[in-house]
């Protein structure tokens, strides 16, 4: 640490020097992640939030406009969902909570499903219960968040049951039933998680078929609508995420794919009670005049006025205002997607017609000597290697000419759209896509950009898979990088 | 939900609307919290921050600064902690994490410490072990995270063991060790939390008896170090938080009275080791191009770039210019601290030579009274009742003027400063001091205030003393606004 310190010019130099080693996520040739955060209300916002400096652990002394904002945020929230319309102001009736990110809200979800089914944790812990609690998900389209949910808060891995996904990387609501149906008996499920727009193609669960499998089961029913929350905005969008109303609880996230800084999210419960639950002084919660947010928020003690930047955002241009920015995005998506999805340098592994597709870099000029590998015997996984690897080349080279980024992760090929099987994982290129509008000029110049990838690694990487016919040159699958 | 957006000038409005509902904690005249968040270099990183928008969930294609920026900021906090120097900057040698605040890295250390102790954990969950884990702290001192945490974690308010504190508001050693001692046979300690700096009067722990006794217990030793941690910026104050070094896990909370804005906290890990245990990928741990934050921080993912902020306060004023701001506000607390605890309506409960005391509504014209009352049976807790409420009224009075505000909490007399008994709780006013410096008029302004206060309560709360000694004129006492 500096002894000395070096001044306020120094400073104003310094951060210029991050500024300039720094992703704009804004930029539109930012294509990896939809978090553009470029809202002029939500920025103003948070610049006056800094200076605001609220504590949002209670009204008085602390934040009182801060408080009733981040109610009047969290009650729109619940509207916006369809969750029935909150009581009067109280803790006891608040029914949602602002979180720093979607990992946490889901966090916050599956505690506080927990705590409902056994409200007896909250004293005597874990150790009483007769049958290890389990929730269930599919896999191979999870966000982290479960598991470290399970490993958080002292369930473990184990207590995750996982169902196999369907080829449109969606939860199979057959599946998720028969996974079910076929528990042991030496647990119990407690929680089911529908997806609303996964994390790696945007693919939206049908909701309405998983609630019927949690309400018949009286399971808690999580809907992760993380990505998918923005399209609730849009009377034209928002039926893709029917039956959302049904969940127990719901985590949005609004600094992600909704053009808010971060850090922005919430998780909501439909029981306002459940939350509620969580209180430090239950004895308070149907006070008429306490809105001490940090009696009912778990994890959060002392913490900033983020609410802000969302409560501008929404009195900047309104539901239909945000609808139609959200609206546009998805035209722009699919502008895009055609874009990547018609390059002879690239095969689609899965898309949506959301926000996010996932492809690798196959040009057509390899593709025959890929046919051939694949007819040795263990070539499948040679292939998926090799693949992965140029992938991952192309996605480097892309991102380091500073001119077009997309994301780089690990998918499991559900659809076997490389013919490689589809248990295979592969490293897969991802297009997000959070602009509502880009410039006549993108198309072209991610058309160019993906020209110049397949000049520069086509031949050598032909060459890697003429010689994995005749013996084992392909590389070992690595992982991507936060390992979404 | 508003369905039609209002428009940018409409936002400007209601922005200004929303300030001026809000509190200024930098204002001199506000005495609750030390948060005075007013660091011009740590505003302005604020601002920059928001605009760069940057995601530390990864280096590559989020936040390649960002990352390296934190990495910075906690290397340096190991360092003004006293821990080793981290290895070369890998995840694996972190050693450090940033969290939303002083409850959330609590709640991260109880979840570390518990998962080095009982690696299985995080597979199998809690269920396998034989005894109940505790950790041991003291009651009447501790703050909220902790039984916040043990329910959170699986763990329940159960494995919370309560040691007696001090008269002093501290950890009293040798209860600690009494009860480590006398724990059952079917429980298995494995922390003990050590406290530099109180939430309620920030008396600090002698650290080092309580690492002597950790140690000799095999038993993790967490220091929440959140409001002392700002001493050891300076030489001369530092030495109060002697033995910190020697704790397992550290609590930093800079935006509590670090001049920092929300949020602004770590949690820090002496052996970086324990930290990573936590990782999605421990196969990345050491690779040295590989500082992907989010593969190693528990309840984070996505999340902004909260540590630019820090950053930019330590390279505008240095270690030694941030210890000199310390110094001054310890002066300034003394100074202001004399004020009050020299008021003839006050009565000092807890002070302490830092930055936070308590004291109680008790005008020098009902002391008789008082006394008088004390004498009857069952007078004790009238008394504490009575001036529990005068004491509520008086700040409440004070803080709805809009020219002074101190904090309201409850608070054990372990000291028996009021003559009630030393296991009666007490609604106290709190004084908490974040400005390095304040106007020569403050101190009278003050005393204007309290005399105002005074003239407004006192002969009313002696009737209603006097009237306690003949029978139960007592009100109940109610909860602090947040309990803190």
């Amino acid at each position: 640490m500096p002894s000395s310190g070096s001044g306020e010019k120094a400073v104003l130099d310094l951060l210029a020097d991050v500024a300039a080693y720094s992703i704009s996520q804004a930029d539109e040739r930012y294509l990896a992640f939809p978090d553009t955060g470029d809202s002029v209300a939500a920025v103003l916002a948070t610049i006056v939030g800094t200076f605001l400096n609220q504590n949002l652990i209670a009204f008085d002394r602390s934040a009182p406009a801060g408080s009733v904002i981040e109610e009047q945020v969290i009650r729109w929230l619940r509207d916006l969902v369809g969750f029935p319309p909150a009581g009067p102001p109280t803790l006891g009736t608040l029914g949602g909570m602002w979180s720093s990110g979607g990992n946490m809200s889901n966090h916050i979800a599956v505690l506080v499903a927990l705590s409902t089914k056994w409200p007896e944790i909250r004293r005597s812990g874990l150790f009483g219960l007769e049958r290890r609690p389990v929730l269930i998900l599919a896999s191979g389209v999870e966000h982290f968040s479960y598991l470290g949910a399970a490993q958080a808060l002292g369930l473990g891995a184990e207590s995750l049951v996982w169902a196999q996904a369907g080829s449109d990387f969606r939860t199979d609501a057959a599946a998720l039933a028969a996974t079910l149906e076929a528990l042991p008996d030496d647990v119990e499920p407690f929680m089911v998680v529908g997806i609303a727009g996964n994390c790696r193609t945007t693919a939206i669960d049908d909701l309405s078929a998983i609630a019927d499998i949690a309400k018949r089961s009286g399971l808690w029913f999580h809907v992760d609508a993380c990505h998918g929350g923005s399209l609730l905005f849009s009377d034209k969008l928002s039926p893709a995420l029917a039956g959302i109303e049904r969940a127990d609880s719901v985590s949005l996230d609004p600094h992600k794919g909704l053009f808010t800084p971060y850090s922005c999210s919430y998780a909501l419960f439909k029981n306002p009670a459940d939350l509620a639950r969580m209180a430090r002084y239950p004895d308070r919660l149907a006070d008429a005049d306490m809105l001490d947010l940090g009696l009912v928020t778990p994890f959060y003690g002392s913490r900033g006025f983020e609410s802000l930047r969302l409560w501008a955002l929404i009195h900047h241009l309104g539901r239909e205002g945000i609808g139609a920015l959200v609206e546009a995005r998805q035209t722009t998506f699919q502008e895009l997607q055609a874009v990547v999805s018609s390059h002879r340098s690239l095969r689609m592994i899965a898309s949506s017609d959301f926000y996010r597709c996932a492809f690798v870099f196959l040009p057509v000029s390899v593709r025959a000597a890929a046919a051939q590998a694949l007819t040795v015997e263990g070539g499948a996984a040679r292939v998926a290697a090799i693949v992965s690897e140029y992938t991952a080349r192309c996605c480097d080279l892309l991102y380091r000419s500073g001119q077009l980024v997309f994301d780089i992760f690990t998918l499991r090929d559900l659809n076997n759209a490389l013919g490689c099987g589809s248990d295979v994982r592969l490293q897969v290129m991802g297009m997000a896509v959070g602009h509502p509008g880009v410039s006549d000029s993108l198309s072209s110049h991610i058309q160019r950009m993906l020209d110049a990838a397949e000049e520069a690694l086509a031949a050598e990487m032909n060459q890697r898979l003429l010689e994995s016919s005749v013996g084992n040159a392909g590389a070992q699958v690595a992982l991507g990088p936060a390992g979404w």
